[in-house]
């Protein structure tokens, strides 16, 4: 559907300079854009960009001209696209349906507007509310809920009980209350601990493709609202994510992690079991928190084992000059055996 | 079924303190528990934690007292725990049965008392046997076998061939026999080397959430009897993994890679081509293993490339201060200078 | 069907010595080869195991014995093996199907000659091409493209849009075209950055299991013709990969890399975002590119963050002799602080 820069303005509330009455239908990069998608730049470095596209509405920066089209001025604008873009581009309505091909279990309790995919399985006493999209291949093991307006992409599985709250999204290939990995060892093999708890997903969580959230052993695996997770993250039982946390690509959470609200874990990090996080800590790109250490509030640290980041660019600067440090070291070694009169002062 | 404490003391072999008629039906934590769970205390430290708990019945170390609890004394209760979760709550029973939409080739070999859940398919000359159970949306390639009592989950693929020996679960998403990752490249182009060989999974393998086990080029790839694999984890072509391994979430290793007996992978550790890790050997976390590297029988590495535990922690303290020492040698340069009345000692 | 020695030497344009009329069917490993298999030796040291073997065909390096075999003379036999193989054992023809079980949108274009397994799904504006193998479970969402001769494995998912170009390989669990991970946020929560661009798999790219590969946030991610991708890979929205790249499993790339030619990044690597790798460099196993880093043309690095590998190496050397040195310095103060009469000169 069709709205206009202005109306975009005041759904923004932000100013409008230009074309008021410009049609818009969606966003797009300058590149690509058609005359009624909406872009943005970021900084007058990109306003080329903006001017040789052959969009007419952009989202800009306060006092950055963009001759010819509808400005909106923004003091964030990637954040001002963004909402444009949501509310430009909604979730596609859907028209309720449970294919005929899915296997619904007879105490399953349904919403009646939902979508239910081709070959899904759900199993007895699944809860799905209102609102809720399952696509294709998707299993919901026994006593599995599903929030209101959650979205399944095709080939996810709930083992049983898994609890997603609302609006949570979950991409392809992602499985949610796998049993944890735990083990209590005799001389002769590995016991299993019951992996028996529970795992509940936050509202407005999102989680990427082929992740694994393992549920908890005998307590519970808590997602916190808000929390991010991109694809090929691992999970472990009992972890506890607070709200609004980020766990970028391949991150791997050991049992019994706690992790504050906001915390920032870059890609491939790894947590080990029993370490805490506090608020807003940040972890960077493949570091390795040991277990458990604790990560002070709004603490940024790097390297495995981790430390804080001043101290981490300090030792690897110290360590690019540490052959030169050898020479000098040498050097002096040297002048201390010339005036010893010595032919080795180290030994 | 309820069982009493005294059936469970008498099934674990120890001393029960208290009422042997105290009824049993599960396990859980001290928290959670009901009258009839069982739980454990590791230590006298956590005896407040079941002084306080619903339940009836505590496993704890010998001499422990929780006042009006029937207390069951074990050397390791952490260990009677698990063994007493296993006996109260085995695999459930299952009515046999092949789903109606399960697909299943007229050449494959199925025992009689499995259950195959819905949307599987079994391909030709599949063998299942006895106390399978094969759920919803598994891929049995041709010629695969799937021995007694194993448990595929939900949304397992195995290739044609590959074999699964007894009591062996795998978790939803994983994939066994996949194609190794193999080529020889010429000017133009990279050209697959033939990834035609086996892949054997031992007796009593737990496999996690979306990991991966390819198949052997040529030869085999094998994992050994009660090796246990958390999520995500990589195991290339030809690799062979010793009875009673672990390796935890997000392990890689490469192809070829030879693993003993008993030998433990931390998260996210890497192992190149062609190394060998002995019986017991132990890496840590996120080290990364040197293709064609030997670690020896029982030894600790640590770190990318790894080396001895020790060595990495002395490294990692020196590195530490490594700041201190670059000033340590600029004080003796500067009395070095004095004492030879020169402004640089270093060149 | 049976060739004859004769036959492999000339299609490899290679000389032959022994019998041309030996039958070859297929290739193997010496110690698993029947009569019939075409083996190779690499080196002059590995002749035993051709000696012991029973093929008798073997590709051997120039000027190597084995006595009463048929020799094929190869400058790389590894090469001509491979070659050997992919001659000998094509991809087996296929019957073109339609499984009755594949639910197919009225308005998806298959081309005749394909084979669509057992519960698949193709949505609405797909198009499969000639010859390609779409295997169970695999979905193919709104306006995905398969070109001719691609091969989906078990369980792959496209999501909607997804372009796969000629001779695709994709490996069960694979994921194509999930939404990139992007966030904008306000001071309450994160807010969808739109991820609604495309992702484009060139010509000859194989893909392993459980990967997962990002579309565009509004640009397009593109895999470029000839990229070898193994399991569990994670590459991000926007990334651009060159031609015949190789990404050993478990590499993650970050949203809006930019990837030369012939790149070759091992095992667990990781790249961060706007990072640049030029042609023909090399990214060691788990070392970890910075974003926006550029790596040149043909430069090994490794390394967290990663540093040419030189710089690595003399560094790992001098870190393993940082002990010894601070014994040195140490060495060095005393014999300061006797020739200065002093107790301590690091103060």
């Amino acid at each position: 559907m069709a709205h206009t820069a202005g109306e975009l303005a005041q759904y923004l509330g932000a100013k409008l300079f230009g074309d008021a009455q410009a049609e818009i239908v969606g966003v797009a990069n300058p590149e690509s854009a058609g005359a009624r998608d909406v872009i943005y730049v970021d900084s007058s470095r990109h306003v080329d960009r903006a001017v040789t596209s052959a969009a007419l509405c952009v989202i800009v920066p306060a006092g950055t001209i963009v001759p010819e089209k509808a400005l909106i001025e923004a003091e964030n604008p990637k954040l001002a696209f963004a909402k444009a873009a949501a509310w430009l581009m909604p979730r596609p309505l859907f028209r309720p349906e449970i294919h005929s091909t899915a296997i619904v279990a007879a105490s399953a309790r349904l919403a009646p507007n939902i979508r239910v995919g081709p070959y899904v399985v759900i199993e007895d006493e699944v809860e799905v509310k209102s609102g809720a999209i399952v696509d294709a291949f998707c299993f919901l093991g026994r006593g599995a809920h599903v929030g209101e307006d959650c979205w399944l992409h095709p080939r996810v599985t709930l083992y049983p009980g898994a609890r997603l709250n609302d609006r949570v999204e979950i991409h392809s290939g992602a499985v949610i209350g796998g049993d944890g990995f735990g083990y209590v060892s005799d001389a002769a093999r590995h016991i299993k601990f019951p992996q028996i708890g529970r795992v509940e997903i936050g509202d407005d969580v999102e989680i990427g493709c082929n992740s694994a959230i393992d549920r908890g052993s005998l307590g519970q695996t808590r997602i916190g609202p808000g929390v991010k997770i991109d694809n090929l993250v691992q999970v472990g039982h009992n972890a506890q994510i607070g709200e609004r946390s980020i766990l970028v690509a391949q991150v791997g959470i050991s049992g019994s992690a706690t992790i504050g609200a906001g915390v920032m874990l870059g890609g491939q990090a790894g947590l080990g079991e029993h370490c805490t996080l506090e608020d807003g800590a940040i972890v960077g790109g493949q570091a390795g928190v040991l277990p458990g250490k604790v990560v002070h509030r709004g603490q940024v640290v790097w390297g495995t084992p981790c430390r804080p980041l001043e101290s981490f660019r300090e030792q690897f600067a110290a360590l690019s000059r540490l052959s030169k440090l050898v020479k000098r070291v040498a050097a002096l070694e040297k002048l201390a055996c010339e005036g010893q009169g010595r032919e080795d002062v180290s030994r």
